[in-house]
């Protein structure tokens, strides 16, 4: 099996190609997302993170596969449907909008900021104008001020009364700091960085349990409620391979160890030994979740951690982590592609393994995870010569 | 199969012993509802939702199965629960408090007030204590108050761009009527019953794909979008026989026949040709629905579909509703029922039947469904002579 070429020949002539197709909305600008298994879009509805998000995806291909004009026309076509429509004038991103724009879902979501963040930064790197780096500096900034309220008026936890923090903010933090490249100042940057990995390697990482939570006390300690027992494995590995991305850039070997050693205690939680495949929800102690798609198996979960091991093997060489690269490869090969219809894979089955959702795209699966981590595992198995 | 005096031996023998045995929390007042199917606590928070219902649902068991004093015990604990912890002073109940008591979710939810104004007109019927009556009475004028905007500050949905009205509201209302006897003046009831039933069978029925649609524009048109397009067949079919009791009551055989009617044509979309049981959500249009948990089975859908079939045979003598209820009722006793462990009943299941969550009580299963359906099923079956 040549995975490196695999990948890169699924990501050209199957994904690509079918965002391509299907997804560019010519009239109103941006793009549709909810598509089904016959290539058909079934709603016409906006969602700030999938446009963002595809923005993000069109400037990496153009990026990093090959400077085609139309990739970029499509990150063009988006970033422009996004500062015209996507925001309320202060850069307070919104969360969905009709097909014609007009919002239709409240700036709640500071990851509609967070994903915008990483949009506009790809616009700037490579188009080099200088409204994208306004759009991403100004937003920048609602982040900050939002940051220790993220959710605003819209918070519904009594907080003086549990007060907990969430793991999915320092989480995609990390990502984003990785992204930005010069656009924030390396001080600033490297100083956060630290906080946010400490913060997931000591207070989410729980030590008897042997699972990244998604909530903990703000002193960092467990929690046992429902929301400080909940974990959700694919929500760790994709952290943990953020961090090693960290430790490579910081020449931090003791975040790449300690990531590594962790994502290999998760999985073994994670995994679903009578079915296969990574459950979407688990409780540390074994209590029945209050998800109901608790043991739904879903794309991204699987795309992550396979970007995990596979990376946590480039960097340790540890064969623990080839031996999980190549069994989750396998489930998500076999079970997430349609190799019926070809095009975008599934995103949502059920316990066993059979299509839950026949879709291609939604609410929330857009041009992301498929493609990025195609192209991140092609570039991984290409330096490994596998 | 003596449908009735198998009903009553269930309830009193199994489902009322496990709740007066493992619910109640004699230390802080009100009651555990997250109990496992070795019928142990695996969490304490409480849930106003189920705090309320389980209030009703004692009065109930005092007020028509016998006047037995431990449960009038039980429903005045939860109530002075309530009346204590539960609401912020100005009668806006919390959404949940912890064991302690103390609010944990702001009062954004408009049925914690509904089923709040359940539990203290069934408690002022039995006890005709005042304070019951105020507490009553103050909730629904905050009702009143808010029935325009229910989810207040915290709805995210920006109102002038897609104006949708929501099916929950006037269904709860319905059942609300029906329930609070004289404490509503008998002119305004009728008012608004009147308009309540007017929109589930004219504006929620869609009379081309016949199936009741929880989301509807204002003027009550089919709106093709995610929250217009989305069908709960258990939602339809209790908001059914509530109209049916309606009808009863306020002498409207022209209500009566088209709830039946309109049963009748939704369990047809509803039920899982495949494996037996009722879908949990639907798309009118056949499209992946947003919600991950669609084809689940849930415990409240089948229960509230049995009282439906069963009622809508007592009032209609059709015999399509006797063989759907009897349908239901073997699947509902097969795979919800625990055998093994006996007591309350399980609640969720997968599309196969198989069990989900091992649970006997969670956040959104309490003392309310099993016990109501029981009840009123064997009362009903009595009256049949079945």
């Amino acid at each position: 099996m040549n995975y490196s070429s695999l990948y890169l020949a699924e990501l050209t002539d199957q994904i690509i190609p079918f965002w391509q197709k299907h997804s560019i909305d010519k009239v109103n600008g941006g793009f549709f997302t909810c598509i089904d298994e016959q290539h058909q879009v079934f709603d016409t509805d906006k969602f700030i993170w999938l446009q963002c998000r595809q923005v993000w995806m069109f400037g990496t291909f153009y990026e990093k596969i090959k400077p085609n004009k139309e990739w970029l026309d499509i990150a063009e076509n988006g970033a422009d449907f996004l500062l015209k429509k996507g925001h309320d004038g202060n850069f307070n991103w919104y969360f969905s909008l009709d097909q014609q724009g007009n919002p239709t879902i409240e700036p709640y979501n500071i990851f509609s900021y967070t994903f915008a963040c990483l949009a506009f930064s790809k616009m700037f790197t490579i188009t080099k104008n200088e409204k994208y780096k306004e759009a991403f500096e100004k937003t920048f900034e609602q982040i900050e001020k939002r940051k220790n309220n993220p959710k605003g008026k819209w918070n519904k936890s009594i907080s003086k009364n549990r007060p907990l923090k969430n793991f999915a903010l320092p989480m995609i933090l990390c990502n984003l700091y990785t992204e930005v490249g010069t656009l924030i100042p390396l001080e600033i940057k490297k100083q956060n960085i630290e906080l946010c990995v400490f913060e997931i390697l000591n207070h989410f990482w729980i030590n008897d349990k042997k699972v990244l939570v998604e909530n903990t006390t703000l002193e960092g300690n467990y929690s046992d409620t429902f929301e400080g027992r909940l974990v959700n494995p694919g929500h760790g590995l994709e952290a943990l391979w953020f961090i090693m991305d960290l430790g490579v850039n910081y020449q931090r070997k003791d975040w790449i160890n300690e990531s590594v050693d962790k994502a290999l205690l998760l999985i073994e939680k994670g995994w679903d030994s009578l079915h296969g495949g990574i459950y979407y929800f688990l409780d540390t102690e074994g209590h029945p979740p209050q998800q109901l798609e608790w043991d739904q198996k879903l794309w991204w979960v699987h795309l992550e951690a396979m970007i995990c091991f596979l990376k946590g093997f480039e960097l340790t060489q540890k064969n623990e982590c080839l031996d999980w690269f190549k069994r989750i490869h396998d489930y998500t090969w076999n079970h997430f592609r349609d190799h019926i219809n070809k095009g975008e894979w599934y995103g949502y089955l059920n316990r066993r393994g059979e299509v839950l959702l026949p879709l291609k795209g939604g609410k929330w699966k857009g041009c992301f995870h498929v493609p990025r981590a195609l192209l991140k595992l092609h570039e991984i198995a290409l330096r490994l010569s596998i």
